[in-house]
């Protein structure tokens, strides 16, 4: 059974609404799986570390909330701070190597990436971290393939924000294949 | 207590996602509440009706997906077969008067509004119909003020996008007042 629970972990503005639903998106239409993707909003998004969880499975999925993510993965500090405690025992931690210093012990394999130096170096703004972020969890992880994620942004986005989008996601498929098992 | 539960219903490309994301953001970041916005994708998101659920509360909400909506909309008539049976009694349900016939019994004051046809006679494409709902949403239980989502249209949209938007919001919104209990 393919079951993946997954928590995108990081700060308000940062796209990861958009990047977990993409990736259900890409899993449903493309893929023939089922997702549930869901995100909290409150006093910590007026300022502190959000997440936005996804599930994707191959069967039925019931609770939209991930209580245990196999894969975590914290852009911001603060977001290593409040959620890498929430790890499955045996899962993946993905953190930003600028913004993360990963200090505490956790029973999971922890890589740390360039993304946010990354997508600022190669295209000069960081707009499109969210989507560097999911290249790099697909190049990692599987999941879905990057085909499937690239029809969704197709549809998705205007034209105009197709070469940027793109540049972004294969940076970070590039990224997470080197650490791909 | 406040506590909305809400569903959007409808099918997939209405654009259901970001109106209940939009009205989340709108309770969280303008009016101090707290928010959590989920949606399922498989088998129905491929093709039959979809939904997607908010719950605003002035305290901590923890489970994201609504059981009984006290508010149900739903934009076709497939989602209507599909959901109008989880509709909390006594709660509202708002169908659209061209594609849903609301042919059930059910323990709930139904509100019929032309939502599709006003957008497409005003503004000549349905695009902007998921504003129009969020508009005939908010005109008709509060829930946020309309100012609150403008501002969250502001910040997500392009300056191209805001003339519709605003019209369709403003449609909505009068529709709905005048249901207004």
């Amino acid at each position: 059974m393919i079951r993946y629970r997954i928590i995108f972990s990081g700060s308000g503005g940062q796209g990861l609404v958009s990047a977990a639903i993409i990736l259900a998106e890409a899993a449903v239409m493309h893929e023939n799986l089922e997702a549930i993707q869901s995100q909290s909003y409150g006093a910590a998004a007026r300022g502190g570390a959000t997440r936005s969880d996804v599930i994707i499975s191959d069967g039925p999925i019931n609770l939209p909330k991930v209580f245990q993510p196999g894969i975590l993965i914290c852009l911001t500090q603060e977001a290593y701070n409040k959620f890498s405690n929430l790890i499955r025992p045996g899962g993946l931690l993905i953190s930003d190597s600028k913004f993360v210093s990963t200090t505490r012990k956790v029973d999971a394999r922890q890589v740390e990436l360039p993304l946010y130096q990354t997508v600022v170096e190669e295209i000069g703004k960081p707009v499109v971290l969210n989507i560097c972020v999911l290249g790099a969890l697909i190049g990692m992880c599987g999941i879905v393939k990057k085909s499937s994620v690239e029809k969704i942004l197709a549809v998705k986005f205007p034209p105009a924000f197709m070469a940027n989008n793109q540049i972004a996601l294969d940076l970070g498929f590039e990224m997470g294949f080197e650490y791909a098992e």
